[in-house]
């Protein structure tokens, strides 16, 4: 019953932060789960979602917390999270599904599938949500409504598991795009960490004494660099080739912004502009009222 | 009576799209002025500006339009200002004060100076406040408060003058912020100019197919990618080696996280993050709900 489709009967969530804390929530508000396991090192952060009703109980055991789990949710930090797959993998039940929801994918895909039991047990996933802000009290039971969840199987991914993780992220409200876990990589080096770099390296290049000239456009631009720096760190470590290769992208565009500006070449400004305007025309703001990434 | 500090009688506005819209609009709800005339090339916009209760009457001449104003405020794109400020100093009575709120000031200043009527008639003006939206639709009457507006007199700017464009600024709301044109424009390139640069680029990187994989940093970063295309190139050409220079600035900053994360450093990559969300840290969000530049 717990293993059927769609219908996860226990479900374990480790790391109970923005992102585990709104797995908690979204299950419990919309009933999907016959109980919710918090598990993490930190007792008070575990009391902390299940006073805000994120998680039913808390465990600060992994293997003891995943014993009976028939869905296994990792959101720990990037560079934890193949270590926590194939810990909850061997210590679940045979049924066992465990899925992620990590901000990169091919390293941890293939660090987790050099475990055998691991491999059949995995379904990688990444929803594309989240917000500069950290910790289960930042939660929101409704931060996947609508938003793109990145499955990311490989030849060796069980047909059954990858229905059930599917269903998994669909239950939670996510529009759910299935794709290489490199190809993964490559875009969102381009539509979330490269824009964080931005972000981040244009935040630092005003200084202290002009900022009481800043306005709208600097505060939406630099948003982002509000964010945790290991977190990013990590991130950007974990997705290091397909981040400098955007970044070179990126570094290539704002040259021909600088070319045309040192020419003082007015048409060559306006066609460049209207090139970016058009594309950012084709975005269209995405459902959900905040966040990163 | 016009002419007394801080109640301008008669204010004619140059240009009414959001800018000009939105002085007419603020000076019309605070009862701050007895007749406000809306001055363009286009009548349809003025009647749209007088049905959205943002001037009292419009008039396609701006020497008509000036000959009786107290205030006239210059709001049209960089590359018109001189020649509309010149103008209505010329048509205006002896007593006119005229400001603008262009986005940039050194160029202006110094075209406008070279005309003895109007530098003796002319405070510059930069209410930093505005939007990636354009047109007397999208005004407010509340855009400029609690806004900076850089007012940036010379060596050459009448002491009365001075202080009834301050009092004007202040009466829509501006917190006024005296400062030299040049070290304005400094400050702006970083703050405004090359954000707005930097949003478009970012744009410009992502191709189309990825666009559903992005999410609240695209969005936020690329926001003001929206504006117009000629409007913002001409503001980067009116503010050229200031641009360039901030635009060297980030560059720098951009190139020392590329090379931290070339070199797998995370030390280096965490104080690299740190620092500019320390720099964040310091801006905190400014009033009001929207907003460029």
């Amino acid at each position: 019953m717990g293993a059927s489709l769609g219908r996860p009967g226990t479900v374990a969530i480790v790391g109970v932060g923005l992102i585990g804390g709104s797995v908690g929530l979204a299950l419990r508000e919309r009933g999907l789960a016959g109980e919710v396991i918090g598990i993490g090192r930190d007792r008070a952060k575990l009391d902390d979602a299940a006073r805000l009703g994120a998680i039913d109980t808390g465990c600060t055991d992994l293997t003891l917390g995943v014993a009976r789990a028939d869905v296994v949710v990792v959101c720990t930090p990037v560079t934890r999270i193949a270590q926590d797959v194939r810990q909850a993998a061997a210590a679940g039940p045979e049924h066992v599904l465990v899925t992620d929801a990590g901000s990169t994918k091919r390293r941890i895909v293939e660090d987790v599938e050099r475990d055998e039991r691991a491999a059949r047990a995995f379904v990688a996933a990444h929803p594309i949500a989240g917000s500069e802000r950290q910790g289960a009290a930042h939660g929101r039971a409704d931060l996947f409504e609508g938003r793109a969840c990145v499955v990311t199987p490989t030849a060796r991914t069980p047909g059954d598991r990858l229905d059930r993780a599917a269903a998994f992220w669909s239950s939670l409200g996510c529009r759910v795009v299935m794709m290489d876990p490199k190809a993964h990589d490559e875009a969102l080096a381009l539509t979330s960490h490269v824009p964080h770099a931005v972000a981040a390296a244009m935040a630092a290049t005003v200084p202290p004494e002009a900022l009481g000239l800043a306005a709208g456009a600097y505060r939406d631009v630099t948003r982002v660099a509000a964010a945790d720096a290991a977190l990013w760190a990590a991130i950007f470590r974990a997705n290091r080739d397909p981040v400098l290769a955007a970044l070179a992208e990126f570094e290539a565009q704002l040259a021909a912004f600088r070319l045309a500006l040192a020419d003082d070449d007015e048409h060559a400004l306006i066609r460049w502009w209207e090139a970016a305007r058009e594309r950012r025309g084709r975005f269209g703001d995405p459902p959900g009222r905040t966040g990163a990434p």
